[in-house]
């Protein structure tokens, strides 16, 4: 089907566009009321992510609502070291809690990867299916990966941490063990997202949220190789990189078979430029909170925001995900200053 | 009373020394046996910061085990706030916890500032007197306090966070009560470190943990200036500021008037010698997890940092605090590497 709203997709490829396009990390979330009410009457986080029909559901709010030029099909970065054989619960307002974690080479060696691990995810293809039936041209959909860093640092963590010192320990004590695991990560994601490619997603990020907690020396070791394999490997949609907090990596990230860096609030543009020279689109990177600010200043620091990007090779977004408790009308301001500036 | 050891004195001052100066943050902590078995013996954590021969006696207790050349006084950043009205529960496992939090500019008028609050932590400084009488000039004794951003954040939030997104909403929305508070720790805290200069503490140390969820542009507007001021204002000791993830402000921070500045682990020294200039000292920048690794790996990173860091005009240090359940053995190959090296 042909898109009514490719420019995205223009963007992402690096082609000149008439302005860029805008969309949020975390657009499908709290900051609707729309989802806010279909979460209500539900179990819990996992009955959305795993019922096809209401992850389109709520992919396709915010095209509706807010007006983005691309969709995300929602969903969590989690559901690879399930798939794996690693259950997760999420718990209200901690986050996620794995009762088993990897420890050893054994535990590793227990867990299912590649094609046969990505077949447990059905859910999510088919829920990609409905969201493109649905959104029927629309905007293109968005998939997503964790980076296979990311997801080892839960599976060896078990929960979110403030310094995920079990999972550095794991890299600094068992690095063998630490490299087969995060192969089978990659093979899981790589047949996980190609999947995703064939059940109609337009692109592919790959979010590695817990970048900035490596050294520079593990980043190259333990992070960088494995975003790069599965960068490679994705061939048939554009590829998107946001490693936050990873400054320092740019330039490798810059070297990856990737069309599009993500880039954190901290981070200026022209550092990211430099960095990774001029072929790369950049996307980012309002700071989320901005939006907590009066709309007049929403709006003044969304075009500073696209000032410092310049011209062309740029996709507007926040930083990171947008927050829950963010006035709606202050995300509308942020977009709809994108779209008339 | 003449120090007997002076090296890392000597080194703040920007001093040629004969090898670098060691010392860890947050030695005087869980890493040490000593540490828990007086630690279990008492009702929580504020008694130890509150009762100043025990604060004293854990002070010393990592000169004695570890050798380190530098003690810091045993206290906690948070005393400040609780000085200036708004006190505070350490929560065994979660952190501290405000229960009142500051909201309004009527909330920031209603504390106390500069010497007055600074006169509520007479046991800080009876703490650094007994202490600095027990080393009995074996080592320098460093006294700290936290960035007014950091305590600001605490003080808004009310807990730690991840985001600390109500902390930055507070700027991004009260902007003139933030500078208020702003500057009300500021005053309380040049107060509070005159008066442990005039204590006997060595050097200040200012730590800003929570540097780097802020924009580079709101660093240079909440963050950086009112360290500067307390920088400027403490001009018996040398002073070191350590901003934690804020690889975007190492050229403001260059241009303060402090000797020493702290690197975390994610920054290559020679990133920051390039924002700096050569005249300041760098301290850093080990990965505390690396203390997780094999006494052989540990000896051999340090090696390496040590090379990194060049001759001269550094104190090791790891880049952040030692993690509560670091081997003891692996501290002091650290100790001792930077020692023989």
């Amino acid at each position: 089907m042909k898109l009514q709203n490719d420019l995205f997709l223009r963007a992402a490829r690096g082609e000149q566009t008439e302005r860029p396009p805008v969309w949020l990390m975390r657009q499908a979330g709290r900051i609707l009321p729309q989802y806010r009410a279909l979460r209500g009457s539900l179990s819990g986080f996992k009955e959305l992510v795993e019922t096809p029909h209401l992850a389109a559901e709520v992919t396709i709010q915010p095209v509706d609502e807010i007006g983005v030029d691309a969709a995300i099909i929602f969903s969590d970065i989690l559901v690879i070291p399930e798939a794996m054989g690693l259950v997760y619960e999420m718990v209200e307002k901690k986050g996620p809690l794995f009762p088993q974690t990897i420890q050893s080479v054994k535990d590793v060696e227990n867990l299912r990867s590649g094609a046969p691990a990505a077949e447990e995810l059905n859910y999510v293809y088919e829920a990609l299916k409905i969201t493109k039936r649905e959104l029927n041209g629309r905007v293109p959909l968005i998939g997503f990966s964790g980076a296979p860093w990311t997801i080892l640092a839960y599976m060896v963590e078990g929960s979110g941490s403030k310094t995920f010192s079990k999972a550095k320990k794991f890299l600094y004590t068992q690095p063998e063990a630490a490299h087969l695991l995060l192969q089978k990560i990659t093979d899981t994601t790589i047949a996980y997202l190609k999947n995703k490619v064939a059940a109609g997603a337009d692109l592919i990020q790959i979010f590695d949220s817990w970048a900035g907690i490596l050294t520079p020396e593990q980043y190259s070791t333990f992070a960088a190789p494995y975003i790069a394999q599965i960068a490679a490997a994705i061939d048939k949609v554009p590829v998107t990189v946001f490693a936050k907090n990873a400054w320092f990596a740019y330039a490798e990230i810059g070297r990856m078979d990737c069309n599009v860096i993500g880039v954190d609030w901290n981070t200026h543009p022209d550092f990211v430029r430099n960095a990774v020279g001029n072929e790369k689109v950049l996307q980012g990177n309002l700071d989320p909170c901005q939006l907590y600010a009066p709309a007049a200043e929403v709006e003044k620091a969304t075009e500073e925001m696209l000032k410092k990007f310049g011209k062309g090779k740029h996709i507007a977004n926040l930083g990171h995900g947008v927050y829950p408790d963010t006035p709606l009308d202050n995300v509308k301001v942020f977009v709809n200053t994108v779209k008339n500036g």
